[in-house]
């Protein structure tokens, strides 16, 4: 059955970005050393198109957390780091001609937009009608794979308050951001509760597994 | 050489106390969920005159966390849970005649009062002048001891604020509160590195411990 699952970095105080996030600084200050520990990583380097890279444990979990995936979601702001609604000459997401998604990817927006169809794989569907409906269509998309939820925050947790997260996975790197934009946010998911699947330690961040 | 450290439970959302805290509520609905791992087991119980327990993992963690203090600092708030400035009957506390901390405790307050002596070696002594002084008074007391910052959150980060905190231990809770005291608000922190030194995992809890 496919899991609908979210792996996402955040610092100890549970920031994902942060703070003075804008188009330009779309991880907000600081905000990209939650993800250093990635970019050296064989699998992550992979899907970029870029070889070599480490072989770790950290790189068994990231090749983990795409290795399944049929289909992603992902908020419209994380498609075009806020360059806002379709204009006349709308944005293709930053990813270039070759996105390193390679399956189809459903952008929750406002904004109707007709589909994309890049190079590789990926294709771009924009979803008008809330979380619930691009999930939906992302397992037909899917072929029986994994639903990946790439972010960000916000669409992680419309997922989980929709009760539709089947697993959540936390990188937790051991820095304090003091401030941006928060994995959760205040909210009424009143104690909810997670069965703890996996820990694993890398050199620097805790990779936390959670099954809900 | 003394160390200042702080141990504390926070759901996976960062919730050291659910909403609706009161005094008659002092961990907000939900909150007692975060400490149900502790009350078994045998170095709790031991502290709170009770016999028996459990000795597993989490015991040995719990009992590492008072094993070595010397002096204690709290916030006035966890002293009365709220009861406010002191009257003509002043509070003395909700641990009874004789709490279980068994050494001297600083109690951060705006209001100036006597010290209180307990029975079995616990002192209250308040302290007016803010966290340093507070952390300084609780060195000269500890006989080499360390310094445990036993909370709330608040006094926790005034420590971390001040750059005064060593050792962080947070004992993760696979449950999502949503709302109530966070470990970590939104502060000036600007990208402190902490170096996680060590992960446990109990069958429920992941002690995460940091220096700082």
């Amino acid at each position: 059955m496919s899991l609908v699952t979210a792996n996402i970095s955040t610092s100890l105080d549970g920031f994902v970005c942060g703070p003075n996030d804008s188009r330009e600084n779309p991880l907000g200050d600081g905000g990209e050393r939650l993800h250093e520990w990635v970019y050296d990583l064989a699998s992550w380097r992979e899907i970029h198109g870029i070889e070599g890279g480490e072989t770790n444990r950290d790189d068994e979990i990231f090749a983990e957390s795409i290795e399944n995936v049929g289909a992603v979601v992902m908020g419209r702001r994380m498609f075009d780091n806020g360059e806002g609604p379709w204009g006349d000459d709308p944005y293709e997401g930053h990813w270039g001609d070759e996105p390193p998604f390679g399956v189809p990817v459903f952008v929750l927006t406002h904004h109707a937009r007709e589909p994309l169809e890049m190079a590789g794989g990926t294709t771009f569907t924009f979803v008008t009608d809330g979380i619930e409906r691009a999930i939906e269509l992302a397992m037909d998309a899917a072929g029986g794979g994994d639903i990946s939820i790439a972010g960000g925050a916000s669409t992680i947790r419309q997922t989980l308050e929709a009760g539709m997260l089947d697993v959540l996975e936390i990188h937790l790197v051991p820095i304090l951001l003091g401030n941006g934009i928060r994995l959760f946010e205040r909210s009424d998911v009143d104690g909810i509760e997670l069965e703890r699947t996996r820990v694993v330690e890398s050199p620097v961040v805790t990779h936390l597994r959670y099954r809900l």
